[in-house]
């Protein structure tokens, strides 16, 4: 169920049609594709929609105009690269231990002299500085003593009556009665676990995943259920099932939209076979949505909750990958758990700040948020082809390459003998931040993997850094 | 050692002198106290000097002016009304159990039709609200890309800064880096808690105490050992170190400068004595320190951790009794326990909002702190003063009553038959919000307290609302 305000553009259903050509093949590197009055008789649209399709395209990296020559189809070097291969996991739950590689990829971040691909967030250029700077003024000026006092949860109704609105694009139907706001998506995801686990309990998640994640469960006391995951569909779901015969399961914390690292996306079937599963055996649901909206083709994927009629998910969601990280809001819709996850936000952080749940209200409402969206899901789409384009004439042979759905990250598995830990080490020494993939699973597996942060728009500093990460890879195989 | 920015200028000094006749019964209601003339003379100081002392006696609601007559020494009602005496507490630790009562208190200082004296918040009418408004308005224009970028822990450095300056004024010396900023003192409180215990362990407490403490302690699995208090001098030290020579005890959290509810001030020697005695059997203290700035008269009180070498102490503060709640900003100052708070930071909600931090940094810095602090206590003695003077008027016989040496709220204990509970019920039908006793209470015990929050500017509202409870209170005494 698909709301009109999400339905792609017109220009955007002519874009994904002749990228489909490119992706099977019809279309193929160095081939010119049809001109524009071509293509706008073949897809019967006007020139003008045929003309945006054709610059969309170009966005998304897969075609390029050549002067007084037309459109043509962009070498796709990462193409020859393989995508990593369903992640093998072991059958025991594991006490997590992340470490302190996180602190240091985000203090790398802070370092004004570091090129950025370790973090993963959005760079300022590619979000609305200055339009949302000044509806943020705006509401302090305007917003008097509501501005000042304490917006107790579930926290503020404008902001809760958008994300309720915008539940409609989720292919779900949710009141503003539905939602708690909280400091981001981080908070909304800590509360979530504090609400169904106890320590020593067991939470299935994806692996890899989100380092944030692994790091709340080891804080908490429990224990990682790491569940494989294929690059392309998420979680493999036979394991999961597999998995919860054999041990009792606390709750499932999963990102079928767009996981951190991989990019995947869980096809519907097995979003409602997800549902199914977990509704055997009562196990609760927490469904980090965070990525949602940054699709890169076709339209906003349904979360896993609109297939749920019984209250078992908990759907989270935030404005740090899309709009203001640090304005820090987020929420969660805790269907069931809505009393157990309030009571945590009052001794977790009280209330979220005010003024900041105000003007994300305001700029969602009225300051074109769609069309925001829009723009920054095509920056990420071509920055993601160029860093890849990059890591695939520099890094060695045998380099594998994830192709994200969604997201801004991308994920690499580098031959085996390389050590990312070691890589992570070498290339921060040249200023170079990468997350390395021992972050990314309960028992510091995925030794050979890195994350390379592109939410940034690509520049010669960028080009020059995969250069340097390719040269130490290389010289690490010993070529 | 306390800085010159917090010693109090010399027509404060006056007017403590003055008070502590009254309160030593030198002069008496009805008394006409010295003209200003002669008080310019007696504490040799200007004329203005004393016109200001006086004036401010008349704020705390100590003296008043009449017409062509002169000052005259207010009838102390509350005077006449005993203190409660020091809390009663059992040996064992217990799990603790507050229930669904802070929903409703909090809800109901959200409902416009309800009296406010329930929840303890200041007032709106006495915070700052156009000129911190003004300032974030200007931060949000001028911060560019850093107000929408993470500001990822400690937190911003502005705002680190003016911190570090003002603990000279709590007879301390910190610096920027000890500090870290936090989503209010509630997070800093978890976040404190949850770096220095595990699930099962005992946590030392004030009794009566904050109820989001004690929902906290609750929701993390831990015990509380409750410890006497002495309505003026705070946590029975004697009491203390006997439990502690009984059983293992993982952190002590005490709120040594006002406790709230009893708005209690432990002397000096007596932080000192804490501090050896935790020593002794290195326990952490928790020191919760978000009133320090909310004294009544004299000088800044010193926080315990000025009295400490070791880092034992993690130092917790916030902006949301002072300047502005629904901003979110609180930090805390781990000692020896920086860098597990910092780890625990990152999986609860990952960065403290960046505007409200920078606007806050910018007020503290340029705004008048200490000139807005200085008529803010004001307002809370005068408040404070008049909502006593109504409890001694409207209340039956044998009601007892605080004396609170700083913050803004009023602990009152009722005749032994009157149910606080019952007493809370009854209100709130009447659209009158309190605090019932059993709230501050981790077995429910202090059945016949109530709080009473006086952060708001007294008005008729707030009179007919102490009516009201007197008349309940009587006719739940039979009378």
């Amino acid at each position: 169920m698909i709301s009109e305000a999400s339905s792609p553009a017109l220009y955007e259903q002519v874009a994904d049609k002749v990228e489909a050509l490119i992706r099977a093949g019809t279309l193929r590197p160095g081939d010119r594709v049809p001109s524009v009055r071509r293509a706008s008789e073949q897809h019967g649209v006007s020139v003008t929609t045929a003309v945006q399709a054709y610059l969309q395209l170009e966005d998304r990296g897969l075609i390029e105009a050549r002067p007084k020559s037309g459109f043509f189809v962009r070498s796709q070097l990462r193409s020859r690269m393989q995508e990593p291969e369903t992640t093998r996991t072991s059958h025991a739950a594991t006490r997590v231990g992340v470490g302190s590689l996180q602190s240091r990829i985000f203090d790398a971040a802070r370092m004004p002299d570091v090129v950025p691909l370790g973090a993963a967030y959005p760079g300022a250029e590619t979000l609305p500085v200055q339009k949302l700077g000044r509806i943020m003024a705006a509401v302090a000026r305007r917003a008097g003593e509501r501005g000042i006092n304490y917006d107790m949860p579930p926290g503020a109704e404008p902001l809760r009556r958008q994300l309720a609105r915008r539940s409609l694009d989720w292919g779900t139907q949710l009141t503003p009665d539905d939602f708690i706001t909280t400091c981001g998506g981080t908070e909304a995801l800590s509360l979530c676990l504090r609400a169904v686990t106890k320590p020593g309990d067991v939470v299935a998640i994806e692996s890899p995943t989100y380092f944030g994640v692994l790091q709340a469960i080891e804080q908490l006391g429990l224990k990682a259920l790491e569940i494989p995951m294929h690059p392309r569909d998420g979680m493999n779901l036979d394991a999961l099932e597999q998995a919860l015969r054999r041990q009792k399961v606390a709750a499932c914390l999963a990102v079928p939209n767009f996981n951190n690292p991989l990019g995947s996306l869980m096809p519907d079937e097995n979003k409602k076979r997800l549902v199914e599963i977990l509704a055997k055996k009562d196990v609760p649901l927490i469904e980090d949505d965070v990525h949602g909206d940054l699709f890169h083709s076709g339209s906003r994927p349904r979360v896993v909750q609109s297939f749920e009629k019984e209250g078992r998910v908990m759907l989270v969601g935030s404005f740090s990958k899309t709009l203001a990280p640090g304005y820090r809001v987020g929420w969660v819709a805790p269907g069931r758990f809505y009393d157990q996850v309030k009571a945590m936000k009052f001794t977790s952080t009280l209330a979220t700040a005010t003024l900041p749940q105000l003007a994300l209200a305001d700029f969602v409402a009225n300051g074109g948020y769609d069309h925001h969206l829009r723009a920054l899901r095509h920056s990420f789409v071509s920055q993601i082809q160029r860093v890849g384009d990059a890591v695939a004439e520099c890094f060695p042979e045998g380099t594998k390459l994830t192709r994200p759905a969604g997201g801004f990250v991308l994920w690499i598995e580098l031959p085996k003998k390389v050590s990312a830990l070691e890589l992570h080490e070498q290339a921060m020494a040249r200023k170079i931040s990468i997350a390395p993939g021992p972050m990314f699973s309960a028992k510091q597996g995925l030794e050979n993997f890195i994350r390379l942060n592109c939410g940034h728009p690509w520049s010669g500093e960028f080009e020059r850094a995969v250069v340097v990460l390719g040269q130490l890879v290389r010289r690490m195989m010993g070529k």
